[in-house]
């Protein structure tokens, strides 16, 4: 397996340990010959499963606008049946699909996902490997790479159900500084230039969403994905690219209101000449959460050791989702045309509701002047600003009073948990930015301007129904004014 | 979460790391209020699902012998339909099953499997975490109890694939001695008590497959499974029991004839009043391994570290699998009943299969005087003793010669292998046994008679077709005939 760069020296100690399963040198001795016999697998013959068909009844994509077609059709919408079966022709037939398989997936699977990769991305060497959905996927990257003791880059406010899985492992995370734009390369730069060995090694890894953070929604440009990949290449990082919300790109905040011509932006994937980037998609957000089918994007010889790993734990991807995404490429199914067209539509749906909550926001929670939202060019989530200095109990004379240093300044931080507090007692749930806020290490890091005293942030998200986002923001706002006011309800 | 024996000492260094997720305390607070409104979760509205209904074409269990019928009927044998649909009613319907649930499975599917394990199980105060089948439940167990430097405890024949999963982890395998009826209890115990100190901690995880175990085809007896309950009642021994086998359980060898009136074992669950017992079960063998969908039963406390660890790692289990095991138990499914009628249907015909291939074996193999075929009571393999002490390059003074006392005796090994190479070019596949041998440490196990001196087994399948058993078995007879003349094709 040829690299452009060698970077073998990333896999974790654990990678290294990994042996292949020692049963599949056998299987494949089965294909030794033409007409091998075989007497040495356990596998149930497809005879005896008591499934002969699954039907999936899908969107028909043959409308022009077929997300808003299907919505509105409900029950009698179109459709655009799909189905792998035992006895009738199909892409994948129930005695490949639901036997056992290979830890990359079906070939066929397999093959789906790099169509689908190779044209919205056109990487350059790379090799497609089926997951369990995004988690599982950014998981096996993460013990892929990881060693106990090493710290892994993200943004200061990241998907904290993501952070959270590797600190296990005895990862620690270095957080990088953000702006509307997401993480400010100069600032990755100045954290790897300045890195203290005493901390332990050089950080190897740095995890990234970059279409529509979570939960900030901000989106990377071409011109800091070049900066980001730059540094990367300088200082040697794995690039992990989460980028579920690839396909829910919006137009720019300043030209809110054009058709969503916007081409889909580069990513990091695109740019990657070296094979340092290893991304994961999914079909979570595009098809349903449920389905838990994603794929890993590396080279080669990550790919290799993607599969020895699944060998050895989720042994290979179920065959439902499979065969839906088989069928659904195939000639008889939607075509890749048609997922492109799903997909635009999709996100057409999107911006709508994108601009059904910025004007409810405008009407309800603006006029308070006591919270602003971002607009995100990406994603479900609009990043919240509370102006908590506004609040009659802010105080950011904090460090003075501690005498220590490294402290906060402000009261944000307990000012934020109240708001919440008030949000839940209003009956709003929505979430903090103290859930997603990694802090620094004081020993190591700049505490001039700590994440905490950042903390005035909440996330909400315009991917639930518009009763949700009409009394939410309802809510939001009354209970604004009433904490700012200090009323009590 | 009460325990009746507290074995919270056996969690690994990883799994007491370990937090929970930080955002689900937040989802958790949508509950707080009866009428809560949520703008936190980033969930696709199901509308936005490209999927309104999934439709699952299975077997009538409404036979007397709904296998046989199935099989005999092909694409005309009568069916039971079930689906999962956004618009008709269903049991678990595509706006649950596809959108984003819980580690332990939804509600509705952790019932499923509940009620299937009360049933056969009985157990006394455990509860269901669901898993991605067999090989992804065992993973998560051997990181919850293993810590690197730890040995862990397998029969000296065992699956492979399994027990080559924690060695990354730095855990080792100690083996114990088996004979026809399985691991010896009498050997573990002594392996336990003599345990050397200087070797690490004393091994607290026993890893086991008590029906039709893997490669040897054995089921431990009831009294076998009594002695070593007991021997892990007073070592402390965690019991992973692995038993993809259990509905494939036939009449003793000594009345092959009798009807399949036997009743399935008692499992080590149902022996398990400590809740030392993390019972493994799975749908790959009674529906089909392509689901990847199976269970752990365990004790409250380590149900609750399997669903914060598959929180930070696969997450939930893929909903379509759900979908099929909730509407499968649902009044207008299967029910239990049906389930039960299918497994034991299942049972008489894999119990066909073994006297197919049984005779077949009389026929083809044993006429050679060569190789003698043990009756399994359980599972899909036959463990065939190869009488290698009959061929004539076979030497048992290899010790003698190479002044080793740990080194093997005799040339097993080799002429094994040899006959496997014979085998592949007679056009057939059969598993070695040394795929499935753990070698013991020299240093501290006893050398008396090593594992190397009994690789002369092979394990045959008779799940496939009946036309491999046929071509397979014909290979087997006549290459061995030939190996042992020492005649050249």
């Amino acid at each position: 397996m040829a690299m452009p760069v060698d970077l073998s020296h990333h896999l974790s100690t654990e990678a290294r340990l990994r042996q292949p399963n020692p049963m599949k040198a056998i299987w494949k001795l089965t294909r030794r010959k033409p007409n091998m016999v075989s007497l040495a697998n356990g596998d149930p013959h497809f005879s005896l499963y008591p499934i002969r068909k699954v039907e999936f009844e899908m969107a028909s994509v043959a409308e022009e606008d077929p997300v808003a077609t299907w919505r509105r059709g409900g029950p009698s919408a179109p459709c655009h049946k799909l189905a792998s079966s035992t006895h009738e022709p199909c892409a994948l037939p129930i005695q490949t699909g639901l036997q056992y398989s290979h830890g990359a997936g079906l070939p066929d699977a397999q093959r789906v996902v790099t169509e689908l990769t190779n044209y919205y991305h056109a990487p350059s060497d790379h090799i497609c490997t089926l997951t369990l959905g995004n988690s599982d996927g950014i998981t096996k990257c993460f013990r892929l790479l990881g060693e106990p003791g090493d710290h892994f880059i993200a943004d200061e406010f990241s998907f904290s159900s993501m952070t959270n899985v590797p600190l296990s492992q005895g990862i620690k995370w270095v957080s990088i500084k953000m702006d509307e734009g997401g993480m400010i390369p100069e600032e990755l730069e100045r954290v790897l230039a300045e890195w203290n060995p005493e901390r332990g090694r050089r950080p190897h890894v740095i995890y990234l969403v970059p279409c529509g953070q979570n939960p900030t929604g901000s989106t990377l440009s071409l011109e800091r994905r070049k900066q980001i990949y730059a540094i990367a290449q300088r200082f040697d990082l794995i690039i992990i690219e989460d980028d579920p919300y690839y396909f829910l790109q919006y137009d720019s905040p300043d030209h809110p209101t054009t058709a969503l011509s916007t081409p889909f932006s580069t990513s990091f994937l695109s740019l990657d000449t070296d094979g340092r980037v290893m991304r994961i998609d999914s079909f979570s957000k595009v098809f349903a959460p449920g389905m838990r089918l994603g794929w890993i994007t590396s080279n080669a010889f990550f790919h290799e050791a993607l599969v020895t790993y699944t060998d050895s734990s989720t042994m290979h991807p179920h065959g439902f989702g499979q065969m839906l995404i088989t069928e659904m490429l195939a000639p008889h199914g939607w075509q890749l045309s048609g997922f492109d067209r799903w997909v635009r539509s999709l996100r057409a749906e999107y911006h709508r509701r994108r601009a059904f909550f910025l004007d409810l926001f405008q009407r309800e929670v603006a006029p308070t002047q006591l919270a602003r939202a971002t607009v995100p060019e990406a994603g479900m989530f609009v990043w919240i600003r509370v102006e908590i200095e506004k609040h009659p109990r802010y105080r950011a004379d904090r460090r003075m009073q501690s005498r220590d240093v490294t402290a906060p300044r402000t009261n944000v931080k307990e000012l934020m948990e109240e708001l919440f507090e008030r949000c839940l007692d209003g009956g709003l749930v929505i979430m903090p930015a103290s859930v997603f806020a990694l802090s620094a290490d004081p020993k190591y890091d700049d505490m001039e301007d700590p994440v905490e005293d950042r903390l005035n942030y909440l996330r909400a998200t315009f991917a639930g129904t518009e009763e949700a986002m009409e009394q939410g923001l309802t809510i939001l706002g009354q209970v604004l004014r009433e904490f700012f006011t200090e009323e009590q309800k």
